[in-house]
């Protein structure tokens, strides 16, 4: 079986746009641990929790910060699992500044980052990543590519009729 | 063994950059292919080697790309596997425009995005990808960050020294 | 008659913003078709539909998509036609990213960027192009200019009486 | 024949850039006119050039001017001709201010934007657009797509090559 | 008596912001005229009025346009009275884009912009220019620079009774 | 007994974001004084309740202002005490004028500087150095970031309870 | 005779760029004074020059400052004179941070900005702004005007020429 | 005796800019140490000096950093002693990244920021802080402050020397 994402998240207030990631895990059965875990504020726990997390089961790490968004390159400090960064948005700078403490990670430690607030983005690259020894999933994805792609086309046929309604 | 890496740049005048990548997956005795591809003038290939990069053995696929970075984007829109982009930094803007087109993904079509020029990271992050199965690579991804913290060890021990010829 | 423009869009949230341009081709009489296709979750319509354009009586393309907006790009790597790209603001960073993604491109393959959330101007400037062997497009051009420019004396005429109300 | 095309800089400081778009119109054999003509120092001059573009033969208007780049937007307002606008870079700020200056034109106004320093792509871009009435253009068009591929392709038989010489 | 002051602006839509300056001018009892003009839809009054607005009895241009704000620059171009830009606000980036085509003049143009909206201040600075010649307007200016300290010296003197109420 | 913070706002307007930092020392039982002062127009104040803070009991000067944030630097041109700065958002850039202008200090001058509307932190900083020789309130810092520490636990604690609810 | 004017650069460092306002006032027979003051190293200085610049002669305050750029605004904040500022471009961030901490000015208070190391142009400005009471020099600008518009007249008869010696 | 002053920077080649704090430092003749930590690369280190730190004798801690500049952040995780940051320029994006990672610190965990490349600032503040209980240095920075203004004075008194040698 697939080993298990952990997603840690800054600040709870963050969950409304967090619980995404966890909806695209849900969706393709993937096991999940959700975490409010403070790079700034509980450094021994996220400290602790990095440094373990292969050992425990984990495969992945998703961190979603905003602001100096530290979470991801302080936990990818501490193990050598791939770390994903959603940068968040929060009440200035939409997300800029959590884009580049994210993103700007130095030789030797990288830091998958994603959109700022790419949360489900971040999910889907999780498994992505779990797919590569695991066909079931790897299957799933492949589903999700072709039902993604119908979902455009049939907003492709609906458009003129949702134009109508515009003009 | 594990599945091989896939690198490609847009443009071959990116190599002096783009060859870290290569240097740190031969570090680790990873698999890889080296091809310079365009989303806009060789989108054709891009396509083709994209589509079928998961038959062919790839793994994972890093996409170097500067300015209007498309090609990461490109790519994950025709594969299941993971995609790393390196934004590189052109001649004006110092790759603002290629991070921001390289991370950006809308729902579904996640990138893997690293620092600007971060070539190195993307061979890293490939590596880390590839560990998730492969325990032989994750010890090697241990030996690296120990030998990492030895050698700031090192700089610390020794920066006493670097000062007084400074000063 | 004239060639067919091409209005694609990435997404049909945008289609608000979009509609401006449906309103100015309809406004000078082009025939237009409007589609919904994504240069990451249909690549294969998106490529198609570019490659063919030019023999299926298109003249321009115009291409509005947000975030990392590679749409127009990608367009423009399959056709010879003037591709006109729309950057849509979307809900972060002001549309910034998807202007960088649209007007950054690489030598050889041109993407003509009107302004963020412009789609108005796009359909403007599709007309301004097909004008150059459409006699009548262009004498219309020459009639709206004129009508602008009599809505802003209009404006200038009505001012002193509509900053009396503010005073 | 096809129309002329008009090339204008604000500063003959630029020609080392602006040649690009020379040598692009000379390979397509098209017919241009290059001038030096400032929005804010010759006035007239541009506001002349551009009213009366139209009846001398010009189909369209390449605009090359940096820092507060008004000359397209200018330029436009005295033609229905598409104007086509390549920012600049100057001394501060890498052409970000001539970027916006030229691209976030108001509705009824549209400027071509092309990439900072553009100006191959702006010649290109001119191409295009006559190639909508001139089938040996467009024919010249897709012989430039298929070499510029060749080219790619050339590349990246070569890449490894190249590879060994850095490595 | 002192010159009139010219404010023009390019949209109507902007006069909630723009009458600030009116408000200022009135409160020093300067004469004014308020117009709606565009450097790029009616370009020819734009130049006619600022080419004639020295032997007109105007002392200074304010000039407040949003987006690609070219107003200013055109304006400049035309006359040797100090032209002030106001850049506006418009629906993304901020103002940025106006701000920068505002103020990044070549040399032999200057444009003296002040804040982004700041359209009161550059009533202010059209009085203060006047008042270089004009003593009853320099008092005025002195009285000015007390009331308002004498306002912040009362917020002062009040704030801590502001305070309770917040906490 | 410790010295006094001042705190110092350029706008009374800023007092709902200014008053966290009140909070803060309240909470640590520092004493304060809240002035509303401005580096444009009450200089004179300004220049003088600095010159003299040192003498009249204050440790810390915390300077909060938006725009062009000149407060703080004013300020610290006066006095040999730590000068904090709160660069305050305001209605356009989102207070990226007011950090640039705070914290770009020439050399000899310096300015601590907290984030954009980070009043809180710009009190417990205050508080920090005050902490240096008062061992009361570096046991208060001890304890309030245990605290801090708790509860961001116990919100791990519930984590799953909340997202329940989300999904 | 005309009143003098006042440059005041915060760094002797910048006199290169400045010295390009000097050249200009010579120019046009403009009497000046240069000083080398700082808002935040010798503000004494900085406050009483600008508080009695009025009554010492001057008419306009130019204020040449790089980073934190507050010379302008602190000057602005004791005199009702006209005061120009100049961003000047140090060794990061190419000048934005001078050009926001100048332009983002407070109701009340302007500070006339030109562009980032634009000292000539504020030079001119300075000139205009005393031709307003001053016939000889409204002369000299409207020669320079044209002389400025012969020179790109000249450029543009010269430019084919120049051209060919780059193709 | 004042407390000792800790300097970590996150690489070594940053030492040409981090010796101007040690500077400041030896000259106000404060005892510091210096030292290379990773918060990436050797956090266990990192995190084990700051959270000793207090105990140790040290009274502030002043991190250099570039990047995603994280070390200044996660030290203020593990100590109530105020944390310095210095942003260091790197090789892309002029220390922008490295001035919102330090500068946007969430509530409860200030990092007081100083200038992108500001070291020398870094030590000054450092003592500012300590001389709050240390009369010695509080002199040696009056005398400093005095020093500074008269070098500038000298500056102002050989400037018109210095023009001329220009013109």
């Amino acid at each position: 079986m697939s080993k298990k994402v952990a997603i840690i998240m800054g600040s709870d207030s963050d969950l409304p746009v967090v619980k995404n990631a966890v909806v695209e895990l849900n969706n393709f059965g993937v096991e999940y641990e959700l975490h409010v875990m403070s790079a700034h504020r509980t450094p021994t726990e996220a400290c602790e929790f990095s440094t373990n997390a292969e050992k425990n089961g984990f495969g992945i790490i998703i961190c979603c910060a905003g602001m100096a968004a530290h979470l991801a390159g302080v936990v990818a400090g501490h193990t050598i699992l791939p770390v994903i960064a959603v940068p968040m948005k929060s009440s200035v700078l939409d997300g800029m500044d959590a884009l580049l403490s994210s993103v700007m990670m130095p030789k030797g430690v990288p830091v998958a980052t994603v959109a700022i607030n790419g949360s489900a983005n971040a999910g889907i690259l999780a498994v992505q990543m779990l797919a590569l020894s695991d066909e079931t999933l790897a299957q799933k994805l492949r589903d999700m590519k072709k039902s993604m792609a119908d979902g455009v086309r049939q907003k492709d046929a609906n458009i003129n009729e949702k134009l109508k309604e515009l003009l």
